[in-house]
């Protein structure tokens, strides 16, 4: 990979863009946030999958027509926001940034390269700075389990931590999410479905993330990925980290349940004020009406929702936390958390 | 509360069989359960609610009367299998057991009395000869958690748990999983549904167990439950438990995502087949088909599905271990714990 210019910034504002898997859920997304953000768009080129080239998307009130990917169509582009899969990206982000392009990329290709930035900003933003012509963007069941970690474990390191997810069918992508809405609805109408998008029946059912299970540890890639992306973002190698990944028939927020057992005794009155005053978190947390982050209600926003603070009752030590929190996976997940990078890229 | 009859078993078979809540969700699934097991009836009478009295309820190809609770119903009765709520059965549980009846109650009423047996039979059937004419069957989530872990535990001493559940409509009775239908088909129909029976939108969406929350640990009354009642059964008060309890959006079928510390090392070879060999669990544990415990398959069959047996890797000592289940609320978590607790009071 060609090493990038010192400055990190694009080198021009506002910049040329190219955003690749466009047509995709994390794709539209993009252009729903540069547009309610006012990130400020020169030329925007719109590529995909030769399958859905020829489809005309709008932005900002212009019709723009959507591209298969070539050499070319990176000439000029200042920055190119990628979300079509490692394989693409491995393929086509170093033509990206041979061309002069700065690519965010939303896939799992580049973000355990040492040389690669993996960005929340919330978080880690000074890493933005060393990139090399490529920044990634993690996992989205990561990014929404530790932004609102993070303001405790800078204070009190976490050296433990065990989530189960409550993963939402858009993480699979727009055809994952079609897959549960069409799936439901055939089955309240009596009508049978095959699977086609998901490996199992989607209807009112729930089952382990749908990715390989590793054969030496037992745990499937999207476990694997939330444990060495959490490590790599939180710049720990030691934090110990348990994981069970679920997909749950919800459309496009992740929620999970999180115990963390902290270096010190750690108050759950000392966290709620921790989180409540970091960036990207919103504390919704009333036991008396009953009302905690729910998905339903982190679909569409920006914060990742953050409740059920309390003590771990399996830890009489006083160290363990636990808390519910849910996140859109598009949003903050995906697309908001790489367009959010980019805004650090404007010069 | 009289004491009983010396002998705990039944005073007779074919038994006088009174089922009170007959109409609910549990209630239709005793009928059902009775019928399947080939469990011996004699007279069978049906009670609810004022508001069900009235309706008819079919059994064994004879239609017969739901009535109103009255002392008198109980007149002969020599088993009632209660599923009616924890006020109802505070107040006639004990009038049944006046009237000669071994109650079988369904509810938390006197689940943490401690001279109710708490029964799970495939783990302390032995508990079932003290009763003093109340038995209780356990809370669903913590019937299908720890069936599982008992072969382990019994062994190998669980130390401490940690669980996150994904629990279905059914355990909040049937009008919860009737609201579930309702909200998810009028939001494919883009129709506005306002809940009624759960505190918040249900239709592609979860949330925090609908209990009160205990102002003291910030638990909520299910996961108090599953903690209280888990060391009851297990008689083991000492075990360190946290739990989250979470609905999801699954008709009939509790999940549960745990992890267990045990008291010596353990390997996850070694618990499977503990668990391959105990009764009432069936292994659903095959990495190359992606192929884990899923509600839609636990859904009305009596073994709880239980796979993704693996190392805990925030563990490094080796005495931990995660596993996820499944099984179905209506029956194992309810009306076929209840029926197998009968079947060891026939005499």
């Amino acid at each position: 990979m060609p090493t990038h210019d010192a400055d990190y910034h694009l080198r021009r504002s506002p910049p040329t863009i190219a955003v690749v898997g466009a047509t995709g859920a994390v794709g539209t997304e993009f252009l729903r946030i540069l547009a309610e953000r006012e990130f400020p768009v020169g030329e925007l080129r719109l590529f995909a999958s030769p399958r859905s080239a020829g489809k005309t998307l709008t932005f900002d009130g212009h019709d723009i027509g959507v591209e298969a990917l070539s050499e070319n169509g990176f000439a000029g582009a200042d920055l190119a926001l990628f979300s079509a899969g490692s394989g693409t990206a491995r393929e086509w982000a170093p033509v990206a940034v041979r061309r002069g392009a700065i690519v965010v990329d939303n896939s799992s290709a580049f973000r355990m390269n040492p040389a690669v930035p993996l960005v929340v900003p919330e978080i880690n933003a000074a890493e933005i700075a060393r990139h090399d012509g490529i920044l990634a963007v993690p996992n989205c069941a990561a990014i929404i389990a530790i932004t609102p970690l993070w303001p405790i474990h800078r204070r009190n390191r976490i050296r433990r931590m065990t989530l189960a997810t409550y993963q939402a069918a858009s993480g699979g992508g727009a055809a994952a999410l079609a897959e549960l809405v069409a799936a439901t609805r055939a089955h309240l109408a009596g009508d049978l479905y095959a699977p086609r998008v998901l490996p199992h029946p989607y209807a009112f059912n729930l089952f382990s993330h749908n990715t390989p299970i590793d054969p030496a540890t037992g745990y499937n890639e999207e476990e694997t990925k939330v444990i060495a992306e959490t490590r790599k973002i939180l710049a720990d190698p030691g934090i110990r980290i348990g994981v069970t990944c679920v997909r749950v028939p919800v459309q496009r927020a992740h929620s999970a349940a999180i115990t963390i057992e902290c270096a010190r005794p750690i108050d759950p009155g000392e966290a709620r004020a921790l989180i409540a005053a970091a960036p990207g978190c919103r504390i919704v947390d009333d036991p008396a009406a009953n009302h905690f982050p729910m998905p339903n209600e982190a679909t569409g926003i920006d914060d990742i929702l953050v409740g059920r603070i309390r003590r771990d009752l399996s830890d009489p030590s006083g160290h363990s936390l636990s808390l519910f929190v849910a996140g859109d996976q598009l949003r903050k997940g995906a697309a908001l958390n790489a367009v959010q990078i980019a805004e650090h890229l404007l010069p």
